[in-house]
């Protein structure tokens, strides 16, 4: 079987600015014969791969969209008959992608697979308004979580509160009033720097930046949605006097 | 003074592959007068500055290394010169770089700054054996950390050891067995999967796949050395069947 394989390329893109591509990705693009993009992701990268078929699988937090044993089936149908692929992801895809899920199906499935790391939005994000999350001396490192886990549960926000690092969190906009009332009575101090940034790294880039017990009002009167980044420690205060002043007059 | 001044990006190189540095990265360095370039750095990511001086200013952990008073000084006296320069750092460089650090610096010269991140290393690393470090049900998520802080104080691993996120250490080849055997005092279960990488992405890229209470012993066996990344968590237990082979031969 192996012989007639295709072979997929999981791909990330970055955190919204076409730019931010690799040219790693590029090269992988320029060599598709298929690309299955998600919903988030900016369609400029599309240049890259001219001759490619391309599929939508939409992916939208909250929203109704593919499902994922969709995606994978289809991935896999289509690289054993030949294919070559491009799942491209925003951000990373081994960073909340569900690409590892993706890459032990095709492992699985013997249909060769190559990761194409991308920048995440963890990081991407913050730099863009000058937020460095690991500056020495105001944090140890840096966190990345969601919200909710596959269980259905929260994080043990009182161990994050002690961690010291800046604290990350992805696909958190249903949840922000409760995770900041979480982190106050675990004990983080209510004027801990905090930020919410929506659509980071684009043209239509939006944030607030406020302090961890004034976020959730902050994001709400600024009307924030997803998808967004909630960044949330000392090193939000590093932040651009123009990105704050920004902030300011959103929220005013 | 901001009329003569030049400009300064901050550009991330990724973890090694010079094929991880961004389109934006490469537009960069295709407009510097000057390129200062870390040692960790492939140089054949110059190929995209032709026409750049170029400055060497080696910075490595635990070696003799150009400043960062210095590296800063120079920084400024040549963008206040009106020159464009390229400071080109490994992985990204708000990631434990000392970009926010050369930030600050620029920002209060009044000289412009642009940051272009690039694949931390500890994204893009373990996904070079097929790690994928947040994968679902088996991490809420990844946390970034160096082995000390400014201060010469380690984290506090019982805290780490409760967060339930695969930990990626950065620059702690000289403290494997201190960290690991704290992580264990702290309850972390001995028979975790953990792995130390050394150059990864790039082409001399070796590493072991241990066990959080084998992980010291068996990167002393292999003579694993600095660059390197100690990444810890269920998520190890994911790399590629080929990785943990070529592991194997390494510690027999």
């Amino acid at each position: 079987m192996k012989g007639n394989n295709g072979k997929v390329f999981l791909v990330g893109a970055g955190p919204g600015d076409p730019e931010l591509l690799t040219l790693k990705a590029v090269r992988a693009l320029g060599q598709t014969d298929v690309v299955m993009i998600d919903d988030l992701v900016d369609r400029r990268v599309l240049e890259f791969a001219p001759a490619a078929r391309v599929i939508e699988v939409g992916k939208r937090g909250g929203c109704k969209s593919t499902s994922q044993d969709f995606i994978e089936r289809l991935i896999v149908r289509l690289a054993s008959r030949g294919k070559i692929v491009a799942r491209i992801k925003g951000g990373d895809p081994f960073v909340f992608g569900r690409g590892g899920e993706e890459a032990l199906t095709l492992a699985r499935a013997g249909i060769e697979c190559e990761v194409i790391p991308g920048i995440t939005a963890g990081i991407g994000v913050p730099a863009a308004l000058g937020i460095p999350v690991t500056h020495r001396g105001l944090a140890r490192g840096v966190t990345f979580v969601t919200a909710h886990s596959r269980d259905g549960t929260g994080p043990d926000w009182a161990a994050f509160a002690r961690v010291d690092t800046t604290l990350v969190i992805y696909m958190g906009m249903q949840h922000v009033a409760e995770i900041t009332a979480a982190l106050e009575a675990a004990g983080m101090p209510a004027a801990t720097p905090a930020a919410v940034i929506q659509n980071g790294t684009m043209e239509q880039q939006r944030h607030v930046i406020a302090t961890l017990s004034t976020l959730a009002d902050a994001a709400r009167r600024a009307a924030l949605g997803s998808p967004a980044l909630i960044v949330i420690g000392k090193v939000v205060g590093l932040a651009h006097p123009a990105q704050r002043a920004a902030a300011q007059r959103r929220i005013a």
